[in-house]
């Protein structure tokens, strides 16, 4: 309680409910969130233990101070670091989080606290999915690309050699604490990635959201209240998406706008980071997408000029050529799309636009065009 | 359609409904039921393929059958066997089945089919449960403690180095069949072990159950309607339990009776099952139960008589001088009984009992009261 005072000199944080009935949560959106982390779990949760996974990345910058502020509020916390990076998202590191946890003898009731990006927060929501059938679980998302997509939503999960994300459960976090002051330390590039995720919520549904960006990207990647805001509009954006299907049986598809294309390639560079990074695929899956719609007479071709030029402006690629090291050829390319585990029962699945903020997911696209539309991609 | 005359002529089976609102199913209880799997399967889920999760021990008894009988429905399914006993229950081999539901191609929409006993059903239903985040699930449970208990309520999970059963998920099936033939080739001591969880429902909460049982165990073990009916009714009695409290927040605790001192005696033997299988570890631990419960003025001894009295009369065992090459003493089973994941911090919980057919859920044992009750019943 002798805190409060400092507490509150600081800017409330930005709240978005996420519903889903008694599943529901908050996502607490705003700068200083780590120094508060201890008090809020502390208050939401009471009297639980908890278990801290986080790469050694992240632990080096934000470890220390997330663990003091859990230890301020009387919270007990054992620290569980991984390595950082995609391979950490397997079995063998899901084992050593699973090991952690249990030697830290805690219960169901207890929570599993994600600190980091995409990687963590998978892998140990995966972990906090599975120990004891299912324990509390809070997300710290250190990423941009985390706070506006993988932290929203109770999507976990792991690698295997056949794919990614083919292993993992639906498990909701009681609570994700989202510190926009965090993302300062971001490399330019990766915060550019996770700016895709965000201009694609106003591409699948909010084209006013996407004007705004396109006035205000600049204060965005700045900082500060614009920030905030924008982080707030995406969760809030993916979070009515998910209240309206959970478990991806319909609606849910919109969010892989952009993802067929943008994993295509990814697999395409040998999920290399040093030459494509999740978000810049799915920078040049939008451009992409709203090409091929403009292809199909399903869209105007200004629209896709209009969002190939907004990437663009922030530094995003939007072509195929803009992948460094050269592709395979559009069969090839193809192959990788119809082993995409969206792909259902053979037929080819998109999410397709009738214009910007005007997707629409369309499950029944013949091979033979998105093979064209490949090949006149691919030329010079 | 040219088999029905044939399936007209045999028994019906028993269909006993698991209440869950969207996650609700159906167990089919009665003779037959492998040849009858395929017309359910292409009936219940129409298109759907599968991957059959069975160890190499029934492999030999029943998948030949198994499979004819998809194939003859057309539905395609490839088999998966993994070694048989309870070591399979792993990491190790949950990695083999998860690998050969990816290898086979198999989507969200698709089936994993468990034919085996309670460790194919644990694994197999964990697999089902994080593949694709989730498949359907079909159990086909070869035992009589799988289809009187592992099969019903959705639990599913591994053992790891810490302990039993302390990573899974909650994941109901969509179909349940409960062949009731293949119990015929089960060895006399399996079949008694199981026997010991349909005694439990009778004690827990349906004493014209256990009296039932009493009078007609003899026809139970012989087959036939009698096992049927008790097969039934054991599925009946543990779906009320499980339909008031899925996951485990309350009233579902009440299947634990016998089973934390149970689980403390398979620990204490090493879960050496030649020393000690679970239903007998359940046997005894239930007949403790009634006895703990009486030493505690809670129960009349005579309730603790009646139901030892029943449960040598099948073979099973009611004492701890009936384990076979001596236990620790007493301060060491506490041990094993306080690392019991049922544990609630700290607190020790049992289920204790009223008389036959009256338990409810203890969440305040002292532990003193549980070490001497021990030294107690040590006591040559």
């Amino acid at each position: 309680m002798s805190r409060a005072p400092i507490s509150e000199t600081m800017t409330a944080p930005v709240t978005v409910g996420v519903s889903l009935g008694d599943r529901s949560y908050d996502i607490l959106i705003g700068p200083g969130l780590v120094a508060k982390a201890g008090a809020e779990l502390a208050r939401r949760l009471p009297g639980v233990r908890a278990a801290i996974v986080t790469d050694a990345n992240v632990a080096a910058h934000h470890l220390e101070a997330f663990q003091a502020s859990l230890s301020a509020s009387g919270v007990d916390a054992q620290p569980i670091v991984v390595a950082a990076g995609e391979k950490s998202k397997g079995f063998d590191t899901l084992q050593e989080v699973v090991s952690g946890i249990l030697e830290a003898r805690l219960e169901r009731g207890d929570a599993v606290v994600a600190l980091g990006g995409g990687v963590v927060g998978d892998l140990a929501g995966f972990a906090a999915g599975i120990v004891r059938r299912g324990m509390l679980f809070v997300q710290a998302p250190t990423s941009l690309l985390a706070q506006v997509d993988s932290s929203v939503g109770g999507k976990t999960g792991i690698n295997t050699p056949h794919g990614k994300n083919l292993v993992g459960v639906f498990h909701q976090p009681q609570l994700v604490l989202a510190d926009t002051d965090v993302l300062d330390t971001l490399p330019a590039r990766e915060f550019r990635a996770g700016y895709a995720e965000m201009a694609k919520y106003g591409l699948i549904d909010r084209p006013d959201f996407f004007a705004w960006l396109e006035k205000n990207w600049q204060a965005v990647f700045d900082g500060g209240d614009a920030r905030v805001e924008a982080i707030a509009q995406s969760c809030r954006a993916k979070a009515a998406v998910v209240a309206r299907d959970e478990r991806e049986a319909g609606d849910r598809a919109l969010l892989n706008l952009g993802h067929t294309f943008g994993h295509a390639l990814e697999a395409a560079t040998g999920y290399d980071g040093s030459r494509l990074v999740h978000g810049e695929g799915v920078a040049i899956g939008m451009a992409l997408a709203h090409r091929f719609s403009a292809r199909l007479n399903l869209a105007s071709p200004d629209d896709a000029a209009r969002v190939e030029a907004h990437l663009s402006a922030v530094g995003l690629p939007t072509k195929l050529s803009d992948v460094p090291g050269g592709l395979p050829g559009a069969e090839r390319l193809l192959t990788y799309i119809a082993q995409d585990k969206k792909v259902a029962r053979g037929a080819l699945t998109f999410v397709l636009t009738h214009g910007v903020g005007q997707s629409f997911v369309a499950r029944d696209v013949p091979s033979s065009q998105v093979l064209a539309f490949l090949e006149e991609s691919l030329r010079p």
